[in-house]
């Protein structure tokens, strides 16, 4: 049967590559890689860093697919499940025309397939489609979330707490339910802003993982104007932005390190 | 100065090193090893295994400590504080008499030392008191939420949703605020049992990343008795057991895919 290789490849750094990833890229008959789309200059380098450090297997035949563009017409729901399925066309006519019955289609996704990533769900539209059949096999990579932590050498959690992975939008309608902290991502609108916690803490950090990171870390307090500042010109020069945050509130004080 | 590197080594699948792991693990002067204490057979394995496949500093020199035990009179709080002071010291002294001021100092944390991971914590002990400056720098690792979702080939989110990140006591007490999806680690009084909601699913998963790995999912109604059941016989065949588990609510209907 043909398999589908879904392989996340880590945030940014080639070194996040895992063993693991390493051998399954090799495993691959076919890679498909898209060329065009949101995917921006240095990511699109580190990507090319992989398969030049990593990958041996001479027969692996490299495709390159261009992303299709998402309308921004109609809600957003509508526009994120026709772009997912037109993706799905793709994956599916390439499985059908350039995979063999007994080969290996390998993706490569940025980060943790598991994590804010569309990749699994448009596999699925393949597989409810019923035009071609396959097994799935999925190989975990670094994500921001690990990055931002290990470069500020904190933990994600306190002791015996939880912790609410959420998103910039989420975090500006109100603080996520119980857990006093949260790790944002995918904020376009500086959601951080609207913490309105006197002691509150932030850990930022900004294209984690690759050669152009920049960490802030503070009372939030006292650094959400730099980060913003920070933000807006590191946008002027990139062209784009990838942040992610964890914001920690102090804990009620029973609460803290009794679990 | 002299440097602790803290590197996460992953769930216990000794692929799941990263290549910057690898480096780390070669970086090293000193590994500073735990040979007895809680860690089991076969994860005490899965670290010989990293080490012999990949560490080619020959000029490494590996000490073993064994694990201080952990007081069980007392507060839960002060046992843990007792018992990492007590595990600084070691490292405080392992610094100042086997590490040399410009040499380089490696623990190995299974997963990754930001999630449910004491190391940092007790680095900074070492760090309070002073008595030995270094700096430190960490590797991320692939943790056992990954394993699960790539083992069962699932998100962790759903599109633009929040996720829980919270331990088996917080679970028993309540569901965790908003997030209809929760991560549940540390679960030694299946907690999901005590989740009544009709249309619950659970991915659940024993030992990911080993040899020994164990995989249930389905309607948590129908399976939670087969969960119990497995882990029983599980824990009486290894001696004990390590699993993890994410419980999906529905949504309401207005917020799934609507971010």
């Amino acid at each position: 049967m043909r398999k589908i290789l879904v392989i996340g490849i880590g945030a940014g750094n080639p070194e996040h590559m895992t063993v693991q990833a390493v051998a399954a890229l090799n495993r691959a008959d076919v890679l498909l890689i898209p060329t065009k789309g949101d995917e921006k200059a240095f990511l699109a380098d580190a990507r090319r860093e992989i398969c030049d450090r990593f990958l041996e297997n001479a027969r692996c035949r490299i495709l390159d697919y261009a992303v299709p563009v998402r309308r921004a017409d109609g809600s957003y729901e509508d526009g994120v499940n026709d772009w997912h399925r037109a993706i799905a066309t793709i994956y599916e006519r390439t499985l059908l025309d350039d995979v063999g019955k007994d080969e290996t289609l390998g993706l490569l996704v940025w980060g943790d397939p598991m994590l804010y990533d569309s990749t699994l769900r448009i596999v699925d539209h393949v597989r409810t489609a019923g035009r071609v059949a396959f097994e799935i096999e999925v190989i975990p990579g670094i994500t921001s979330v690990q990055a931002l932590c290990a470069s500020h050498a904190i933990t994600l959690n306190r002791i015996g707490l939880p912790v609410e992975i959420t998103t910039g939008r989420r975090l500006a309608e109100a603080w996520p339910g119980v857990a006093r902290d949260a790790l944002v991502m995918l904020d376009g609108v500086e959601a951080f802003r609207r913490v309105e916690d006197p002691e509150a803490d932030i850990w930022w950090g900004a294209y984690l993982g690759t050669p152009h990171e920049i960490l802030l870390s503070g009372r939030l307090a006292d650094i959400a104007d730099t980060i913003s500042e920070t933000r807006r010109k590191a946008r002027a020069a990139h062209g784009w932005i990838m942040d992610t945050y964890l914001i920690r509130r102090p804990a009620p004080e029973a609460e803290e390190g009794a679990a």
